[in-house]
């Protein structure tokens, strides 16, 4: 509706970006990535890679070769059609991933479990925020860690009918979420992208079999991979943040290499999801402002390839649901709107640097979301917006309350928050001075309650807990 | 340090702002602004301004020439030199601004003291972030309130050297602070700008016999003045942004014209902090993305006329200091920062939407403008921070902790946070679980515990408290 967005994240020229993908291109050519994968190594060393040892070298015309293969965009279809997204044309907001504990709604802090991953899962379906199931929504314990990622990808696959992410841990592991997955879509084929995965490098340079075996596998059925390198400035990488993107920017670009030696033409996205290490805490610090950095930078180098960006959305390293975690989330959520990310993992629920995740929080970080896509998207100036004559019309010291024109406006350009209270004070007493953490936990419940399971056809059900019993 | 600024709010093209700065001159030619000071009218009227009742208009030319007088920046002095700010280049940030509420350190809510102000006014003191005193920290109740703009503008000088505000309410209040500044930076006739007034129009189109004769003070003595017109969309102004910022532009016009009609050249801030009426709280919304989208097209419109801009730094609508206390704030600071703003008012200790001020969260905002300055900076690509040779030397999996390269550049390419928590969750446990408000009102104490008074001339001192005595 706007002009153009309110925020933006452009603050690299294209010289700058060059001399960082040079830098990369020569750690990839001279250093190269450890790949703890024997067959990979060969699919590479088959394409002309360097592969004598375990650490693959790769010349800079292969990976420019795969740079120029991969898409600027594609969809990410789901088992109901309606909810299908396009990356790198509408932003994708995915769920928290990967947190091994849960902040329950009643403030305990423990070790994460199915009815968590179920009750996660049963809030991105009720929420207009996230459009993307995700997956890992919560990794969970006390499951049989071979039954695990079944039983978890069958409930985001039966509980919500977004689009879903799926296990990449593993070349079987992965083939198994493509199947349970193409049973759910009922295309055996997986005829078009319909399950992301994403493929985390071991910052410096290394790509472990677990890994390099699930980007095989969903390369092999063309299905789309989400790179993210995490690096840690200081740590697991320079201290520079110049340094720490050359690098995690390498290793993104292996994994595209990678995937497109084995598939031409298989959709990716670019992902540079670094931060910092804190000397004093001696701990990675997520709500970093070189946190948020590395999401402006992972939006302008994905532009500098011509390639979907993947960045980190509510991101705190606060332990509890307070103005540390508010703070922190809302200021790499702007980094992440304003870099015009295309594929927002971790956007809602992540609390204490990817270890735990809060329903609470999640309803929290969604309204947030929506909040900043109303600030980004601006306002319109035209002869009915600037509204002139009702200006003139309205006597000096009057109001503009009840005129037709504010009716007909405050609804739609004002956003009107579910959650964040807006009262007067002696309202909020009354109610009972309930914070904004016991505010998300009262709406999450009643998310809860409310929410409807989606429609779906009772063989495919079927199959998909007949393959799941078989497995498990 | 970087390629430039990491995040900008450049959203309006030339023309829409051309269009927004044609409607305002339009409402100041057919409608003009109501003046409740028949001296102010008169002066304008010598000038050609058609003042035959209350309500004055000016033709186009008069404000487009009062434009051209303004200057784009100037030095805002402080009674020790080392604290001069140049507005207009360097940001300025000064504390909340007029709540007459306090949400004490033991989390008390009640009618600011001018004990409240002491403890708040140390507190600008103490920390880096806040380079300007501000005024009215708190609006004190319980002192006469002849006697309180002397109380409060006394303490602003004796307890902090950095740049100050005065008192705008009335010709008389603001001439006592003027001659009160004066005798603290013993220049009788205020050679130089050394005390900022705040202007606010009454939307819609009022400009109050107070505000006015404020007006008329500090121009007559060429001291800054800051406009601000806070039109609320949909209540004070149209529920559409653009018709709100078009009414509140015109009235920031009707302020500087008037400024540059009593004494050219007479420095000036631009600023529209409008927001947005909530319907359904029926309560001024200042957290709100509307609010951000005001402190956006603040600085757009002021690079336009190529002005100073001011705009709003930690606003929320919060009661307490919570998740959506955090959140709103690093919001409406993301765009503050984004903006270019360079004068914030209300940087710090802001909550309810004007209505209270909180030392604890006073410290909180201060740590949320370094980091998001921190951000802001971006960082250096060069042969020494992108470390290739270093990167290429590091094992696969290794790490670079301990490398020379790490320690010389982690504390200057890292934002270390004095209160945020980034241990881990068990020591955090083991600290007592506080929450990120419990923290900023510990370092508040700690603060306040080691409060230096800045030194003065004891003749100095002694004058000011003989004229304050003289008038209380």
């Amino acid at each position: 509706m706007s002009d153009g967005p309110v925020l933006s994240a452009r603050h690299l020229d294209e010289e700058a970006l060059q001399t960082i993908h040079e830098t990369s291109l020569t750690i990839l050519d001279e250093g190269g990535i450890a790949v703890g994968h024997e067959g990979a190594r060969e699919r590479l060393a088959e394409h002309g890679a360097d592969a004598e040892d375990d650490v693959v070298t790769l010349p800079p015309e292969m990976v420019e070769s795969a740079l120029d293969a991969a898409p600027s965009s594609f969809t990410l279809h789901a088992r109901n059609p309606d909810n299908d997204v396009v990356v790198g044309e509408t932003p994708v907001y995915a769920p928290a991933y990967g947190a091994s504990n849960v902040l329950t709604l009643d403030g305990t802090r423990r070790n994460s479990t199915l009815d968590d991953y179920e009750r996660l899962t049963k809030l991105v379906q009720s929420v207009d925020a996230i459009n993307c199931t995700g997956f890992s929504v919560c990794e969970v314990s006390g499951v049989d860690s071979a039954a695990k990622p079944y039983e978890m990808l069958q409930r985001s696959l039966l509980l919500t009918d977004k689009p879903v992410m799926g296990d990449t841990f593993g070349y079987d592991r992965a083939e198994a979420s493509l199947d349970l997955v193409s049973i759910a879509v009922e295309d055996d084929s997986l005829s078009k992208p319909y399950v992301a995965g994403q493929i985390t490098p071991v910052s410096p340079r290394r790509l472990s079999g677990h890994m390099a075996g699930g980007l095989l596998a969903y390369a092999e059925r063309q299905q789309p991979l989400v790179f993210a390198s995490a690096v840690m400035a200081g740590a697991t990488g320079p201290a520079t943040m110049a340094g720490t993107f050359a690098l995690a920017n390498a290793e993104v670009l292996f994994g595209i290499t990678m995937a497109q030696l084995v598939s031409e033409g298989v959709p990716v996205v670019y992902g540079t999801p670094a931060a910092n290490f804190d000397m004093h805490a001696t701990s990675l610090a997520t709500g970093s402002p070189e946190g948020a950095l590395a999401t402006a930078f992972s939006g302008a180098m994905a532009d500098f390839y011509g390639l979907p960006s993947r960045a980190g959305g509510c991101l705190t390293d606060a332990k509890t649901i307070d103005d540390q975690a508010g703070s922190e989330s809302a200021t790499h959520l702007a980094a992440t709107v304003a870099a015009d990310t295309d594929f927002v993992l971790h956007a809602a629920g992540m609390l204490e640097a990817y270890a735990t995740v809060s329903p609470a929080k999640f309803v929290l970080d969604c309204e947030r979301i929506q909040a900043a896509q109303r600030l980004q998207s601006g306002y319109e100036v035209s002869e009915e917006t600037l509204a002139l004559d009702l200006i003139l019309d309205t006597e000096p010291g009057g109001d503009f309350l009840s005129e037709r024109h504010t009716l007909t406006h405050a609804r739609e350009e004002h956003f009107t928050p579910d959650v964040a209270d807006r009262t007067a004070y002696e309202q909020w007493d009354r109610d009972g001075q309930r914070s904004a953490g016991q505010r998300g936990a009262d709406r999450a419940r009643e998310l809860l309650d409310d929410y409807d399971r989606p429609p779906i056809d009772e063989a495919v059900k079927a199959d998909i807990e007949a393959y799941v019993d078989e497995h498990v």
